[in-house]
C-alpha cells in the first residue's frame, strides 16, 4: 500500500479535477492510474509533470513504440515493479508478443552484464 | 587503464585469433574492441560470449536499430562510460541526429524519475 | 521471510541481550527492529553497527529530520522497501505530511531523471 | 566531451534564448549552464523541463536547503559527477562546511549499506 | 506473476527440450528453473545462455563456492530476488550457515556504503 | 579533486593522529587512504568507521579472499572507481591473476545480465 494517501478521482477539484479528465480523455482510459494520483497531493507538481510527459511521449523524432521500448529497458534495470507492468501492458497493446519481449530482455541482460564487466575492469572505450 | 592486460592482436593464438579475425569480418572493424580484448584473457569466456552477442544482436523480431536504443537506454542508465561511447556511435552511424539522442535521453529522463517516485512512495500498479 | 533466522529477544544473550535492550530504551521502542535481529546472527558485527549508528544518527552539525530526509531520499532511489517504509514512518513522526512526502519525491523524481539525462549524454560539469 | 552539441547562448533563437535569458535572471548566474544546453536541442523539452524545475525547487513545504540535500544524496547514489558537482557547489554557497558535506556523505553510507543488507537477506518491515 | 508464458516442460520440443533435459541432468534437478522457462520464448537466446552460464559457472581458475558468493554479492547489490534465493540455496547446500550468510551480507554493507560515500565527495583512488 | 578537503597526515591531532597511526600499523601501508583522510573531517564518525571496518574484514568465518572477492563485486556492481582500483590491488597481492580477475568479472556480467533479465519479466523464484 503506498505511504501516502492517493486523490480519488470522486474527491479531485479545481485543477487536479481538470488534469485528470484531460488525462484519461488524452488516453483513452477509464480511471487516473495510480501514479498521478500520488502526484496530485501536490497540484502544481501534477501538473507541470503532466506537461512534461505529453511533452516527452509526445510527437517528436521518435515514433512511440520506441519510447515504451526506452521506458522498458529503463524500468526493468531500475526493477521497478508498477513501471514494468505499465510499459509492457503498452507494449502488447502495439503488438509485442512473448517472443518479443524477451528478445528486448535479451538485449537488457546483454548490456547490463556488459556494463559492468567494463566497469569492474575499467576498460576504456577505443575509437575507432 | 584497465586493471587486466588487454590481449593484443598481434599476440592473440588459436582459438582467440580466430575469433578476433571473425569479429573484424563481421563487423567490418579495423580493430578488435578492447572489451573483447579483456575477455581474450579466458578464451573460452570470450568465444562464449562471442557467440552470445552475435545471436542476441543478430536476426531475430527486433530491428537492429531498436537493439541499439535499447542498449544506450540501458548504459545510460548504469553510467557505463564504454557502452554509452559504442552505442551513441553505432545509433549515429544509423542516421541518429543530436535531436534523437536528445529525445532518447529525456525518455530515460521521464522514467528513471517516475521509476524512483514510485518506488519511493510504494505506489502499486493499478490494472485496468 | 529472511533467509537467516531473526534472533527472538527472548533468546537473546550476553552481549546481544544488552544492545538488544539499549537499543528499546535509546529509541523508546517496544521490540527490536528486524533489522538487528539480523545482524545478531554476528554479536561482534552487530555490536559495531549499533554504536555507528548511534554515532552517524546523533547529534552532528546536521538535524535529525535532515538525517532522515537523507535516508529516505537513498532509500526511495535503492529501492529499498524495509527502509522507505521505516524512514517514512520516523518522518511522519516528526510532523512530515503526506504534501511533504510527495514534495520530497519530486525532487528524487526530478534528479533521478537529471543524474541519468546528464550520464547519458556524458555531459561534463562547468564551473562558474 | 558531451556526445550531443550543447547549444550555445550566443546562436540560441526564438525560445531557447527566452529561457536561457530567464534562467541567468532567475538564478542569478552568468552562462547557462550545460545540461540545459543539452537539452535546448529539443526546444520543446527544454521549456517543459524549466517550468518543471521551477516548480519542484521552487516555494512549496520544504525549504530550498532541504531540497538540495535530496538532490545531493540522490546524486552520490547514482554517482552522478555533474550533479554532485552542482549541489555541492550549492549547499557550501548556503553555508555548508566540510564537516556537515561528511556528515551527509556518513548518512548516505549508512543507508546504501543497510539497503543493500536488508535486501540481500530478504528481511521484512516490521511495523509497530 | 511473470509478464510472458513460461514453457512448460511438457510441451517443450526440439531443441528447447534437449536443453531442458541436459539441464536437469547436468545440475541434478528435478525441475527446470523459471528463469530457463522465460528465456525458452526464444530458443537461440536459451540455447546461447545455457552454454555461456555452463562455461561461466564451470571450471576455471575460482572455486564454485566463490561463484556463488559472488552471484549472491550482486543479486544483492541489484535487489533481485530471484537471484537471491537462488544462490543463497546454492550456499546453503555447499555449507554456508545463517552467521556465514550475515557476514557476507556485512561486507556487502560495508562496500555499498564506502561506494557511494567515496563517490559522493569525489574523492580519488591514491596508489601506494 | 574531492569536494571536501582530505585532512594531512601532518595536521593530524589526538583521536584522528591515533587511528591514522593504528591504520598505518594494521594493514602495513605507508600512508592513511584517502577514504578515512576524506572521514576524518568528522573525528566520530572516522573512530566508529575504523573499528567496524576491522570488525567485518577481520577474523570471522569467512577468508580474507573471500571478503576481497565481495568487496570488488560490489563495487564493480556500483561502478565505483575507488573501490576498484584498491580492491583488484588486494587481490594481486593476494595472488590474483588478470585471468581470475576476467574470471571473477565473467560472473559480475552473467548475474548483472540475469538479474535485469529476471526483473523485467516479473519472473517468480521457483522453490524445489
Amino acid at each position: 500500500m503506498a505511504t501516502v494517501k492517493l486523490i480519488e478521482e470522486a474527491q479531485a477539484q479545481g485543477k487536479v479535477k481538470e488534469i485528470f479528465d484531460e488525462m484519461k480523455r488524452t488516453w483513452g482510459i477509464p480511471a487516473v492510474p495510480n501514479l498521478f494520483r500520488a502526484m496530485a497531493n501536490w497540484p502544481d507538481y501534477l501538473e507541470t509533470t503532466w506537461t512534461r510527459s505529453k511533452t516527452i511521449m509526445g510527437k517528436g523524432t521518435l515514433d512511440p513504440k520506441t519510447k515504451q521500448v526506452i521506458a522498458l529497458a529503463v524500468s526493468a534495470t531500475n526493477n521497478c515493479e508498477y513501471c514494468i507492468h505499465a510499459h509492457t501492458g503498452a507494449l502488447k497493446q502495439m503488438g509485442y508478443t512473448d517472443a518479443m519481449l524477451v528478445e528486448l530482455m535479451a538485449v537488457v541482460d546483454l548490456y547490463n552484464g556488459f556494463n559492468k564487466f567494463l566497469d569492474g575492469l575499467r576498460v576504456e572505450f577505443d575509437r575507432h
